[in-house]
This record gives C-alpha cells, sequence and structure tokens, in this order.
C-alpha cells in the first residue's frame, strides 16, 4: 500500500441537495429529486457515514423564483433536518448554511449549540451572506451592499462566539445535595456592542460538546478571505483550475499567521463535481445525457443568478460579453468569467458549465480518474480535501462513496475510520477554550 | 367498560422541561435533571407515544439567571429537539414554543413548516410573546409593552399564514420527462403589509402535511384570548379552581362563533400537576419531601418573576400584599393573587404555590383520584383536555402513564389507539385549505 502524502488525510465533505447538482440532474431516470423527501436524506447521511465523510454539508437561501435552479427550492430548513440526522447517525458532522443578513445572533448561535449538544460534538456553521438582493422583500429590509453585508457578517460571528461562551464547560454541576443546578459564578453573559447589533445576554443552554461548532465559510473574496482567515475552521470555495487553487490555497493559508493560527488549523475544501461511469465512455454519455436535459432558459438564469447580470439579452453563441465591475459581481463570478476568456467558451457552453457545477471543478471519467485529480489537488497544494457535489442523487453518490473512496483508502490518502467522536477530533481541530477559562483555575466574573 | 361522555376524548399533552414543574422536583432522588441530554428526551417521547398522548409540549424562553425556575436554563432549542424526536416517534405531535417578540416570521414559518415535513405532519407551534423585560437587552432593542407584544403577535401569526400558503398543496410535480420541477402558476408569495412586518415572498418548501402546523397559544389575558378565538387551534391555560376554568372555558369558546369557527374547532387544555403515590399518603409524603428541598428564596423568585413585581421584599408569614395594577400583571398572576386571597394564604404559602405548581392545577394523591378529577374538569366543562406537569422526570411521567392512563381508558375517556397519522387527524381539527385554492379549480394568480 503507497502510504501517500506522508500520513496527510483529505478531510471530505458531501454538499447534498436532494435534486442533484447538475441543472438537469433531477430528469436522470436514477434521480430522486424530492427535497422535502427524509427518508432519502437518512439514506445520503447513512451512505456518507458508510463513506467515512467528515461533513454532510447543506446550503440555504431564501429563493422562490422557479426558472432557477430547481434544487434551491422545495427543501427542508437546514437546522431542523440536521437535528433530525443527528438521531440517524454517530460520526458524520452535520454543516448547516445560515446567513448572517437577516437574522438574529442569538437564534443562531442558540441553534447551533442546540445541534452540537444533540449530535453530541458534530454541529458545523457554515457562515454566509445573503447575495440575492431580493430577498430583503423577505424581511422588509433594503438590502445591504456586499461590503456592508461582510462587516455585518463580522460582528455577527464575534457576537455568536461570545454567546457561546456563556457559561463554563463545568457549570452545571446539578448537586441534589447542595442545591445547587449551576456553580455561581460560571455565567458570563455576552456583551457585544457593534454597529449592527447590541448583544447583552447569554445562551440559555450549556457551553456545547465541541466548545464552539465548527465554522465554515464559503466567500472567496477579499473580505470573504480575511473573515475566513480570522474566523473559519473549514473554507469551502470554488476553483475550477489547479492552478487558480492553488493560488487561492497560498493566499489564504498565508493570512492566518497574522491571526496567530498555523495552516493546519484551516481546511480549504473545493467543491468537486465527479461525474462517474464505469468506462470513459460511460461517464461521457453520461455527462451528455445531462446536458441534453438543460433548460437553456434555464440554464441562462442560473449563468445570470451567478453573475448577478441578466444575461438573456445576449446572443448564446457569440462570446461572453465583458460586464462592468459592480457590487454585485462577486468572486465566483470573477472565476466564471475568467474560465470563459481561458477556454474561449461561447455564452452557450458557459451557461452549459454554470448549469453543470456552477463554477466547481468537474471531472467525467472513471473512479481511478477521480481519484488521481483528488489526489493532483490534494498533493500538490490546491485543497486540503473537497465538498462533493454528486450531480444528482442518490446514485452518483454511491458511486464515488463505492469506487473512488475505496481507491482514496488504498493511497493512503484517506481515513479507514473516524479517529475521533467529535468533528473537531475527525477535523484535527482543536477543541476551543472558553474566552472566561483561565490558565490556572477558574477567572473572576 | 363505561362509555363515559358520549364517546367524547379528552386531548393530553406532556409539558416536558426535563427539571421538572416544581422548583425543587430536580433535587428528587429519581429526578434526571440534565436539560441537554437526548436520552432522557428519547426516552420521555417514547412514554408519551406509549401513553397514547396527543403532544410532546416544550416551552422557551431566553432566561439564565441563577436563582429562577432552574428548568429555564441548561435545555435545548425546542426547534432542534422536536426535529431530532421526529426521527424516533411514529404518532406523538411535537410542540415547540417560539415567541413573537424578537423574531422574524420567515425564520419561524419555515422552521414549524420543515418540522411538520420531517415529522410527516405532526408539528404544532405554541404562539407566545416573551414577557421578560429584560430579554429585549439580547437583541439590542426596547422591550414592547404587553399591548403592543400582542399586536406584533397578531401580525407575527397571519404573515406566517400567508407564508404556509406559498404553495398550493400539488405544485411540486417533479415530471421527469417534461421538466417540469413545479406546476407554473402555483407560487402565491406572501405579501403582507403591517405595521410591524412587511413581507413579500415565499417559503422555499412545500407546503405543508398538515397545510399549516397546529397552533397552540397560551396567554389567557384579554387580548391573549382574542387572539386565540381567531387563530388557535389549541389553548395552554393556567387554572387552579374548576369555577375559574369553567368560566374561562365559556368566554374563550363564546368567541369562535363570531370568526366563524365552532367550539369544537379549539381545544382548552389546561395544565395539570399531578403528584403521584401508590397510597394518598405516599402522594403526600412525596409532596412534602419537594417542599422540604425548597430554596425560599428561589421561590420567591419564580413568584416574584409570575407576578411581575419583586416580593422580596415583604414579611413571608404576612398576607399577601396588594399590588398595584400594571401592564406586567398577567392573567397568570391575576389567577394567583385571586387564589392568596380566597384561600387566605400567606405570602410564603404562596411561594409554596408558585414553586409546585406555577398557577396551574396541583392534586396530590393517588392515580384514581387524579383520574377523578380529571373526569370532573372534563365532563363539567372545565377542560377539553390536559398539559400533563410532571413534578419531576421520569418516574412521575411513569407513573402516570401507567397509572393513570389505563384508567382513563377503562373509563372511555382517552383513546387505546391513535385515530389517524397527523396531529390534526388525531386531534379531530380539519386540514386547512390553502387561501389560493378556489372551489372549483385553481384560483388564478
Amino acid at each position: 500500500m503507497k502510504t501517500g502524502n506522508a500520513g496527510r488525510q483529505m478531510r471530505m465533505g458531501v454538499f447534498v441537495q436532494a435534486a442533484g447538482h447538475h441543472v438537469a440532474g433531477w430528469r436522470h431516470p436514477d434521480a430522486m429529486p424530492g427535497g422535502a423527501n427524509l427518508g432519502l436524506m437518512q439514506h445520503l447521511a447513512a451512505t456518507a457515514e458508510r463513506g467515512k465523510f467528515d461533513l454532510f454539508f447543506l446550503a440555504d437561501n431564501f429563493t422562490t423564483g422557479y426558472g432557477e435552479h430547481p434544487s434551491t427550492i422545495g427543501r427542508f430548513e437546514p437546522l431542523t433536518l440536521l437535528s433530525a440526522l443527528s438521531a440517524t447517525t454517530r460520526h458524520l458532522g452535520l454543516a448547516a448554511t445560515a446567513s448572517t443578513t437577516y437574522a438574529e445572533p442569538y437564534h443562531i448561535a442558540r441553534a447551533f449549540s442546540s445541534l452540537d449538544h444533540l449530535s453530541d460534538g458534530r454541529a458545523a456553521w457554515n457562515v454566509v451572506t445573503t447575495s440575492y438582493a431580493k430577498n430583503g422583500a423577505i424581511f422588509g429590509r433594503q438590502h445591504p451592499s456586499h461590503a456592508e453585508r461582510y462587516a455585518i457578517a463580522e460582528e455577527f460571528v464575534e457576537a455568536c462566539r461570545q454567546l457561546w461562551d456563556s457559561w463554563d464547560d463545568d457549570a452545571f454541576v446539578m448537586d441534589k445535595e447542595a442545591g445547587t443546578f449551576v456553580r455561581p459564578g460560571t455565567l458570563h453573559p455576552a456583551a457585544f456592542h457593534g454597529k449592527y447589533f447590541d448583544i447583552a445576554g447569554g445562551l440559555n443552554l450549556p457551553r456545547c460538546p465541541q466548545g464552539q461548532p465548527v465554522i465554515i465559510q464559503a466567500g472567496s473574496s477579499g473580505p470573504g478571505q480575511a473573515l475566513a482567515a480570522r474566523t473559519a475552521d473549514v473554507v469551502f470555495t470554488a476553483q475550477n483550475h489547479l492552478g487558480d487553487a492553488q493560488e487561492f490555497h497560498r493566499s489564504l493559508k498565508g493570512q492566518l499567521a497574522q491571526h496567530g493560527r498555523g495552516p493546519e488549523d484551516l481546511h480549504i475544501m473545493p467543491g468537486f463535481m465527479p461525474v462517474i461511469g464505469r468506462t470513459v465512455a460511460e461517464a461521457k454519455e453520461l455527462f451528455a445525457e445531462l446536458s441534453s436535459k438543460l433548460d437553456m432558459r434555464q440554464a441562462n438564469t442560473v449563468l445570470s443568478d451567478r453573475l448577478g447580470t441578466d444575461m438573456s439579452g445576449y446572443d448564446l453563441d457569440g462570446p461572453v460579453p465583458e460586464l462592468p465591475e459592480s457590487d454585485q459581481l462577486k468572486s465566483r463570478a470573477l472565476l466564471l468569467l475568467e474560465t470563459a476568456r481561458r477556454e474561449g467558451l461561447t455564452l452557450r457552453e458557459l451557461c452549459h458549465r454554470a448549469a453543470a457545477s456552477r463554477g466547481h471543478m468537474l471531472v467525467v471519467g472513471t473512479a481511478g480518474q477521480v481519484a488521481d485529480t483528488m489526489e493532483q489537488w490534494f498533493v500538490e497544494g490546491g485543497a486540503d480535501g473537497f465538498n462533493l457535489m454528486p450531480p444528482f442523487f442518490p446514485t452518483q453518490f454511491d458511486a464515488f462513496v463505492d469506487q473512488v473512496v475505496p481507491i482514496l483508502q488504498e493511497r493512503g490518502l484517506f481515513r479507514r475510520e473516524y479517529e475521533g467522536t467529535t468533528l473537531r477530533e475527525n477535523l484535527g481541530l482543536a477543541r476551543p477554550a472558553s474566552r472566561h477559562a483561565a490558565p490556572m483555575g477558574r477567572a473572576a466574573e
């Protein structure tokens, strides 16, 4: 058996959306597209655990528009779904996306702490800002600018971190004889006073098993990277070119030292769509079948959403037009446009690309080819692991777990058994001490 | 077998808080006080289902103060806990309290719809306003007055009802051949424009199995009754005197007709604490044991919280003082004060009463005596059912299920098997049609 990369292990998540990640994935005969289908979700979680995955990852948004990626509608609210799955899994990390743009830190901090308790230390929060401007109308508010959303997010995460340290780890002694339910002096209410949030109070549940839930950050923009370098345990990023991925990896890891963190304190996990066949021809046929089921109007909408600009007026068979720099032109949008320029794609081809993997790495091939690409990215500094985005569920996920995972294990790149009990332990991340824990004894209140 | 009350069946909930409902309940040797103990919660849910209960009911608040009822701290967030319990139960209704005072209708509507999907139609929402003024500081806001909180709650519930009707029941067809994920014309975004909320948008998940989750209302004040008469399926109320309970029952049921509702469309379920022994002496001994473990300072704090007035300065062995009328003097506080006047209680005795059942009906006796009282209240127009509040968990809840439930079943007052699959079916409540469903065919958008 090859030992691979000196014992360094890939981190692995599965990004679950029942309709699949390819926009036409749900139309494949083997796809089970039902978003609010608990049986399917339990099956996928069991498959992920059988495959020794670190994370079961759920996106989120507040969108209903028909014409957009169908998987964005008709699905469970992430925190409630993961709470239900905590009862049918034992090792799998449970990662929910929750936006900081239209929420209260107290509610978010409490829900993730509760999920961490329910799962015995397996909760993760994917911190995002809400990018769709029209979502402001759901909350009767003006949608904040990109810069302001990140400023809000920074305060939001810091407020949650204070709230998670509301109680010392040993606060709830419940001593029946003495009549002491909580040890005096162990409550440290948050006292956060920022530009966007004023919070004075503590959470009403014990400090969670992981101390603080694992923090995932998905933004790849400048402010996104800065926030991640300070606060993230895991970064989920869209990369479709090894050179770009290496550059992103170097840039983000290079910002850790200034926050007193080492490169091993943050795992970078790009999204990754493998379209798997038993032969190369079968994989290509599958991809062609999905492409043939694509509704071009819908694909154009997906691309327009990604770019933050309506692309429906342009010639599909002409070159991808130059777009003005704008606040809405996010880092992922720029990656898509760079890909188009690099490869000389027409607008139609870029629509197909966006509809397939939405700017994420795409490999169409056999299990061995998929494993080769993953190994190359992992060994050559493009990734610490991957967030798997099957084109549809469940069979393409089964194919990965049954065919690709054994190859990665054989090469010594991926675990055969879970190392610990909490998600932090499996990810090799330290349990954060409370900010109120004194090095010697208990801190004074 | 006696047929009881012409086939009319009691509704039954269990109000679960792990530390028990008696303030000193957690100190009993048999008590399992751990609030964030999932194994205990799963055991209690299984016990409730074994006892054919309608509802597993969770309170909520944002309080951390030591000295208050210990059960108010150190517990799971309700919606995440019930989501986890949806996976280990099949028939039990899952009722979470969620406040309308510091939340967004969209988030609450979505979470309850998701819980209803996860549980195949067993979700219930106990609609409350946040009464503790100091909780405003957690959200950086001025705490609204009692009247304003109810005005907010009215808008909040109506906005949620619109959101729950975002999609027609048959919207998500997911027709792979035609490429139709949702049927066109089936989306009806909420358009709510009130004094407190402006909401334009729809939920991103299908209409839930129950159409709308069951609505529980806990307020017994004038505005609370008015809100309940319009919107509630179940009312949870604090009553400790049959005459008062009958008066409340008549008053609330009398308000239903003006909203086009019948008396059977709303179930009134008072809280009910049975302290159960195999003999009368054993029950009294148990109650005395709990009383002896009471911390008077804590009991005084519970009473002060109930009354909205600091009672620590008064003579414990003097009469209960007259309190000025105030916004904070809620309906439950008035019931406590009336009880004190009626029975000539000292302040110490009222503290004990408040600490035992917090203004709810209290019966100390054998299973037969408990069943007798329940039957009387049920048959004589004081209650449609009960929300059980055991003094501590799990053994006092076991005693009820093992000893009292069989008596009620034998008397024909309580089901031996669940009647339906959804909570509405078990409660005998109709599934609400969508406001957008036309009597003949589909309404135009």
